[in-house]
C-alpha cells in the first residue's frame, strides 16, 4: 500500500469541522446576497473546457481520461467554466446569480495552500455588463472576507481589456504575448525591457508597455494613467473603474481598494476589470475574479459575466490562529450502560441527541474508551460506580 | 460544445438545497452520534481499492488515469476503504468513529437514483467486534433515515460470514463462487439448481445452498436456520444476528428488520453481518452496510470494522414528495435604489442579510430584474414610485 499521490491531501475531523465553518459562512454570504447555489459534475467532456481559440486552461495540467466509449474526459480545472455552460445551456431570462463551492483539479506545482485538488468557493453573476455588477462581485467578496474574520487584506483591481488594448498595437505572436504576461505578472522590469527591444518593439509602443508595473497604487494612479495612456480605448476602461470605484466607496469599501495596470490573470478568458484579494503576510491570492464576457458565446450565448473564486484552504490559513473559534463541538455525553439498562439508555442518549448534543451509549466493561474519549459529561443508567 | 457524458448531471439551485438539507440531517444525526466526519481525496493511488488477493471492485468499473509520473490512479469507487486506509495509517488508539458525506464513481449502468457520480453519507466504527456495534451502525442508519422523514422501510440483514462457511465445504474457483453467489442475489431458484448439478454439488451441501433464499423473513427463520444449519461455524453466526436483534429490539426497532440469508453484497469486503435497507415502492437499497473485518489488514492494521453508506439520490427519492418541506429559502428583498441613495441602500441590505433574510440591491432602471425575480419585499430608498 502506497500513501497518497502527490497534490491530494485527507481532511481530518477537526481542519474539517474548520473548513465546512468556514464554508458554511461564505454560502450564507453568497446566498444572503442573492446568489443560488449550483454544482455541476466533478468532470465532464475535456472541450467543455476549451473554446474555438484554443482551452482556457494549460491542456498538460489537466487530469485527463478517456471513457469506455473513447470520449476524452477532464476533472474540472474551475466552476466558472462549467456555471457558463449551465447559464446557457439551461436557462433564458438574465440575469442569473450563481454561487458555488465545489474542488477543482489543476495538475501544476502544489502551491502555499492550493494542492492539486483544492476548494473554490465563488459566485457568478451572467448576463449583465455594468460598473454595478463589477462592484457588485468585489463588495460580496469583502464581505464574505469580513464575516470570516479576516480584517488585514486589500483588493487589488486590474483591467485585462486596458492591458488587451496595448497588445494589440504590438502585433506579438499568441505565445510571444503569453510571454510578455508572464513577464509583468513577475514584474521583471529589465526581462520586461529586453523583451520589448528583442521583439522590436521601440518608441510610444515601448513607453507605454514598459511602463505598465509602475501603475499600481491607490485611486491617484487611475488619474495618471489617463494622462500616460490617452487614446480612446484605454481611457474608456480606465474611467469604467473609476466608476467602479465610486460605488465601492459608497459601500465604504475604499480602504481596501489598490489598482494594478499591469495585473494579469493566468486564466484566459477575462476581458474587463479583474482583482485578485491578498491577506496580509499570505504571499498568494486568496481571491481571483473578474470580467469574462466572451465565455458563454462558447456555449451558445453572447452574454456577459463576472464573478470571482476564494481559495477555501487560503482562507482557512488566514484565519488559522483563529480556528478555534470555528471549531467549537457541541457537548459529548456518554451513556453508560448495561445489556439490562440499555434500552432506557438509548432513550436517554436519543434525546439528548435531540437536544443537539453528540451522545454515545457506552456498554459497561469499555471504560477504556470512556477515557480515551474525554466525555464532557458521563450519566450512568443502571450501572454502579468502579 | 457537447452536453454532459453519460452518468453525471448539474444541480441546480432547487434541487441542490433539497440535496443540502437532506446531507445536512444525515450528518447531524451521525456526529450527534458521536462520528465524527473526515474527507479523504477524490482520487488516490488505484492499488488503494485493491488488497493482495484482487481488487474489492471491478476494475472495468473504475475511473482510471495516470499522473506524470506514470502512477495509476482512480476516482474512489467508495470511501470505506479510503476511511480503512486512513485509520490504519493516521490513528493508533482505536475504536475510532467516523462519518463522512462524498461522492463516488463507478463506471457502471446508471441505476434509479445512482448515477456514474453519486453521493454517498456514511458511517465506519472500526477497532471494535461485537453485536453492539452492528446494532449501534444499525441504528444510526434507522435514525437517520427518520429523521429525513421515511417510514415506510424495512432492513434486511444477512450474514456473510455464514454465507461463506457454506462456500468453504462447496470447493468451487473464486469465479464460480461469484457465480453461485449471482444466482443467490438473483434469488434465481431453478438457475442455483442448475448450478449445483453442474458443479456436482450434491447431497447435504446440496440440500443447505438450494434452501439458502428461503431463509427470508423475521426472527424466527433465524431459529429455524439453526435446526437446519447445525454445524457450529454457521451457528455461531445465527446466534450473532439473534444477539444485534435483541439489542435492536431494546432500541425500539424490532417492527424494521427482517433477515435474509441468501443476501450477498456486490462488494467483496464484506466478513460478518451485513444489511440493505429497503424503502416501500423504492426498487433499490437505499442503504447498505455490514463487517468488514479484513480490510483494515490492507493497510497495515489487523482491526475488526462495521459501517454502512446510504444513497442521498436515493434518499432524495424517497422524500421527494415532501420535498417542499426541506426546500424553504429565506424572504428575499429587493432594495432599490439609484446612483446617490446607494450608500443609504447598502447599509439596509446589509442589515437585512444580516438578520437571515436575502437581500439584493437593485438600481433603477433594473425593473425587469425586479419583475423576474419575485422578491418577496422591494423596499425603495431615495427612489419614486412608477
Amino acid at each position: 500500500m502506497k500513501n497518497l499521490p502527490d497534490g491530494v491531501q485527507d481532511f481530518l475531523p477537526e481542519e474539517l469541522r474548520f473548513k465546512h465553518s468556514i464554508e458554511n459562512i461564505l454560502r450564507k454570504t453568497f446566498e444572503s446576497s442573492g446568489y443560488e447555489e449550483i454544482m455541476p459534475p466533478t468532470f465532464e467532456y475535456m472541450e467543455n473546457f476549451s473554446n474555438t481559440s484554443g482551452i482556457f486552461f494549460d491542456e498538460n495540467n489537466l487530469y485527463r481520461f478517456f471513457d469506455k466509449k473513447g470520449d476524452l474526459l477532464a476533472l474540472r480545472p474551475d466552476v466558472t467554466t462549467q456555471v457558463a455552460r449551465i447559464a446557457s445551456t439551461k436557462y433564458n431570462e438574465y440575469p442569473l446569480k450563481f454561487c458555488y463551492i465545489a474542488n477543482v483539479y489543476r495538475y501544476d506545482n502544489p502551491q502555499v495552500g492550493r494542492m492539486r485538488e483544492y476548494t473554490q468557493a465563488g459566485i457568478e453573476l451572467i448576463g449583465k455588463n455594468h460598473e454595478y455588477s463589477d462592484a457588485e462581485c468585489i463588495s460580496v467578496a469583502v464581505e464574505a472576507l469580513k464575516n470570516i474574520g479576516i480584517k488585514d487584506f486589500k483588493v487589488d483591481i486590474g483591467q485585462a481589456e486596458f492591458f488587451k488594448s496595448l497588445l494589440d498595437d504590438l502585433g506579438l505572436a499568441r505565445n510571444e504575448e503569453q510571454v510578455l504576461k508572464e513577464l509583468l505578472e513577475q514584474k521583471n522590469q529589465s526581462e520586461i525591457e529586453y523583451f520589448l527591444k528583442n521583439n522590436n518593439i521601440t518608441g510610444h509602443n515601448y513607453e507605454l508597455i514598459v511602463n505598465l508595473p509602475l501603475f499600481f497604487g491607490d485611486i491617484e494612479i487611475i488619474k495618471k494613467a489617463k494622462d500616460v495612456y490617452k487614446f480612446e480605448k484605454a481611457n474608456r476602461t480606465l474611467n469604467y473603474l473609476e466608476r467602479v470605484y465610486d460605488i465601492l466607496k459608497d459601500f465604504g469599501m475604499d480602504k481596501y481598494i489598490t489598482f494594478d495596470l499591469g495585473m494579469v490573470q493566468s486564466i484566459d478568458y477575462y476581458t474587463g476589470l479583474i482583482f485578485r484579494i491578498f491577506v496580509k503576510d499570505l504571499g498568494y491570492a486568496i481571491c481571483a475574479g473578474g470580467r469574462y464576457d466572451n465565455l458563454l458565446k462558447n456555449y451558445g450565448k453572447d452574454l456577459p459575466a463576472t464573478g470571482f473564486a476564494i481559495s477555501v484552504e487560503r482562507a482557512m490559513l488566514a484565519v488559522q490562529n483563529q480556528s478555534e473559534k470555528f471549531t467549537k463541538k457541541p457537548k459529548s455525553v456518554a451513556v453508560l450502560c448495561n445489556d439490562s439498562s440499555r434500552k432506557e439508555a438509548y432513550h436517554i442518549a436519543l434525546k439528548l441527541r435531540n437536544e443537539g448534543n453528540i451522545a454515545e451509549l457506552v456498554i459497561k466493561g469499555n471504560e477504556d474508551y470512556l477515557k480515551k474519549k474525554r466525555f464532557d459529561e458521563i450519566i450512568k443508567v443502571g450501572v454502579q460506580d468502579g
